[in-house]
């Protein structure tokens, strides 16, 4: 685990987690016996209510072999309005149930005198290890989540990265941060969160060493016909500079240059997609209420920003990566843990 | 009723349906009892298993406040591979779930071998006639209206169409067709459906009458508050011309000119949306199947379909106000039909 | 003249135009002698350089068949730099050409430490009156119009508009304003001006009614085969709101409701473009100067901005066939106008 | 130039260039006199007229920080029907006019009763070494650019890449191709040909060595304060493959992958577009000639394109570092030659 590198130039943040940005927060609810190996993760963008105080946001689909729901109004308004949900493809109606539901209780008038809430919910296929068909995720398990948010982010193969697969070994969550150097006054700070759930093992490179086919020798896997690529990959990218939707559209897609570095090119069969979305304020559901008055970010002033995100990815994919764990799932199926495998090697160039 | 105009100078198909395309049938299930009135209705693109053959297809979103589901893959791959789903924004979860079952059941390797199935669920909000919030329709309901699919369509306050208003009035399901005259070889069908649920009265225009003051006055709610609009509109397009999902596309937008022609000015709160079909071929799941090898339609002969998708849009707008019948419903709200406010007119360009 | 009707229960601004939006100016130059019969329009947001003084704005393509310039960095950056012209669809490089020299002249650093300018420069095909192959427009022809930029708006056959057809007649430059009342504080003022260069005359419609059939009998020409249609239209918004570039793109999007309502389908050879644009604040082009801090209009009071912009776009495009004159332009071609064909109407529903 | 490595598994075609893409050609005009560093670049997609036998094409805008002319029409009809010419930011607009002027002497109806042309045009600002404000290139050296194309492509400093920087250093044009095995009967070839203009030297990344900081010492530069970016890439990217408009667009975004992998996070003030096209076959501009009428390549088996696209795009971009030759433009600006740097190293691992 030693030879985990840290990617670019800039710091991380006190958690290299995505909650190293105030306010945010991740929890977890994992299902792990026998057959079924999944679970949901939810991001909570803010300590509130987001429905009340939406958070302005934006999403970048680069390959849309993907489930996910709520990204419709996400571009429309530029807001979301519900924690961030991840889980697996076929769970994806029961958590936007959940979400609705957990509104509904909230505010008695949602979907009457309010407008309807939009939920929002991306997911990743664990079928390989997961009995996917089961549609073991639950409403229940939703709220177990977002009760058990908080600071400290657990990686690996927990939540909705339980039964994920990826580069053909074991992957699910991964976090990482970066810090950003004060321009004029502020400092800023971009944290990423991934559910890591694509790419073929040939391909993997860690820190621009194309270490995949050393590992699929070492797996003795080279000469399998490579399976038909079926995974995906969610990025979650948050930050307290002040943005707003069109900027955080910019941002999201920087997540994907992160995710190329690690060996990906956003293959046909993945659902490649990151969302932004900024803490420096919120926009009010009333409209009696004030709106925010802030100075935006100049424009000019992103390229670190941009920096940050395609850094924090890039680390955040192989955090999922380092911190799995090896499992057996469905049928017997089987992923390694990257960790184990890499335990004997003394660095990552040796050929 | 005979008031009810033709729109436009193109003729219509037999059935002046969206099933005058070959092969495209409608099915309902309404739920009707005290404050639940809502429903759901499926649109089968044919008869066969779109999973294994997969129709062409696009989407435009003239304003996303709107929670359909399925949109982001179809914009990917230009294909849909369920029946098309409608029922209410807070019930896509369950239908978008039953699609999951139904493609499981039939396909034992789906979301395994073969990949995961993408629900295409669209929605408008009836929470004004309906108890929205006890998420009455279920998977089982689906079933019944895909089952119920049949050529012979029925509009009005049926299936998803029957909590919905439109224009303060009674709105729901409406459909219609256009033939577009040969040009070369072949002559084409558009059809239409709509679930038509947008819409304040006093801008409502019928063939091009501004009859909605008219109709305010009529019915002494001019002096109310206008209440902010929640509503929406789905546009089904089916063609058989041979169209690829780029001119699909612009097929679609052409929904919109139709709907503006009613009054709509795609309001802020609303989920417009309209997607286009093609029934001239399909396209395979397995790629070892052989590709359709067509020649398309040339672009510069477009122009008549999109006129006739314009037209055929206008026109099933009108037909759902015209069929709806009046409906009291949650807590007591009711919406009066287009058609008895007319009864005592003798023209509609009476001022 | 006197049944040309106002669109929709907005009242006009105070010259119905969109130099109603305050600080905006249009100029034009004409180019009128034997075949060549074109010209160059320029609308200028605000009184200073927008290139230091970025204006806020966002475009709509309801139909790409058309070669504008500036779009691409107007959807990433969200603001205009130059003043917008407009001009035939051959001219645009002389135009763009003129805009990057106009910069250069009072910015000797764009380019070098400064950025380079992002011209912006839309068109129509007007080959039909005009003998576009000559490529008649220049640069100083573009800083004619720039230098004779008012509040006061000629209309008609002038500027760019000068050899546009529309719906088979004369056609040119329209405009017009509405005035939305204050929700809260403020009242807002929409005003579009239009290029209006499409259309078939069958289609035609004016307020409602559709009168192109009349005029088409009337101008005996009804069995004449219809010519493929190579018009556009370019639509600018103009509002005082203080809306970014995502609510300006929606906005934009409004003024097609308005086009359609005149009978258009967004036909396949029209390049049919919207852009809008607020003059409600400005970004600066220097990072070290200050970000403006002002509060945006919440998303759900932007109706009446939506039905501002779409009666304001109807009614400028009506507003361009009136006030255009007959016109015999390259090789005798010729059209009629409007008014003249309606002189002896006595009202617009005469069947 | 020993160092210069393979990227991928995937061989290269004959050439290692875009022109392996059997009918493409490539030709290059360079002005190179003191302070004018700059000219044109041309690519045929085949031998023949594109304006007739248009093209299928479509681009996709990374970062849209860029001037390019003609994307508008490429997005709405999934063709091309010019030759693809690169320029200087400044000389967009001579270089259109020269494609109109072109496309006028071939075509005396264009703009009359045949459509206009859609010029395509796409640039870098290469204003540190050039005087972009002079404006130099003219229509004569787009002609000139294009009479000479011819298969063997030359790379580094040349054409419209004369005067550009790349990560600090000279860039240019570069080229490379790869070969995707066959996947039942057919092998395809994908070229990518790149205007190299962007990146800051510490961040260069050479087939995953991250050699920038190393030689920003060498260049004892590293305490000099960063210029803002002000670069771009264009990446044009050719296969023989049998794709539509849709699917060239997922293949063009996969050069984004390999523009990452060499240090690039798509900067603010980069212009970073791709654009793919097929030689599978062409669209015809009368609509009474045949339609193309082949069958497609299955969507679930463009992986191994995506996979050529990226490694050829970051080839492309090395392969123009490394036949750049050092120079020295504009008021002395100099940039260097990577491969000089590189002289005495021993590899590119090493610290």
């Amino acid at each position: 685990m030693h030879l985990l590198p840290h990617i670019g130039a800039l710091p991380a943040g006190q958690r290299n987690a995505i909650t190293d940005v105030a306010g945010v927060s991740v929890g977890h609810h994992t299902l792990a016996e026998g057959g079924v190996q999944t679970g949901v993760t939810v991001v909570r963008p803010h300590g509130g209510d987001p429905y009340r105080d939406r958070v302005p946001a934006a999403a970048v689909v680069l390959n849309g072999f993907g489930k996910s729901v709520g990204l419709v109004q996400v571009e429309e308004l530029g807001v979301l309005e519900t924690p961030i949900a991840l889980t697996n493809t076929y769970c994806v109606a029961a958590v936007a149930a959940a979400q609705i539901r957990q509104c509904i209780a909230a505010h008695p008038e949602s979907g009457r005198s309010l407008p309807t809430v939009n939920p929002l919910v991306f997911e990743c296929n664990d079928g390989y290890l997961n009995d996917i068909q089961r549609m073991a995720v639950t409403g229940e398990h939703y709220l177990r989540a977002f009760e058990g948010a908080r600071r400290q982010v657990e990686e690996g193969s927990i939540g909705a990265g339980r039964g994920m697969s990826c580069f053909g070994l074991q992957g699910g969550i991964g976090t990482a941060s970066r810090r950003v150097p004060a321009q004029g006054a502020a400092e800023y700070t971009v944290g990423v969160l991934v559910l890591a759930n694509f790419g073929r093992l040939p391909n993997l490179v860690v820190a621009g060493h194309a270490i995949g086919a050393r590992l699929a020798r070492q797996l003795a896997i080279a000469s399998e016909p490579p399976q038909p690529e079926q995974g995906s990959i969610i990025m979650l990218v948050a930050s307290d500079a002040p943005l707003d939707a069109r900027q955080l559209r910019r941002l999201a897609l920087r997540a994907g240059a992160g995710l190329a570095r690690t060996g990906s090119v956003f293959g046909h069969g993945s659902g490649d997609i990151a969302l932004a979305f900024s803490t420096a304020y919120t926009v009010p559901l009333e409209p009696d209420r004030p709106m925010p008055a802030l100075a935006l970010l100049h424009d000019s002033r992103v390229d670190p920003l941009f920096q940050a995100c395609a850094d924090a990815c890039e680390q955040a994919i192989l955090n999922a990566l380092w911190r799995a764990t090896p499992l057996t799932g469905r049928d017997g199926h089987h992923r390694p843990a990257l960790s184990d495998l890499l335990a004997g090697w003394s660095s990552l160039s040796q050929p």
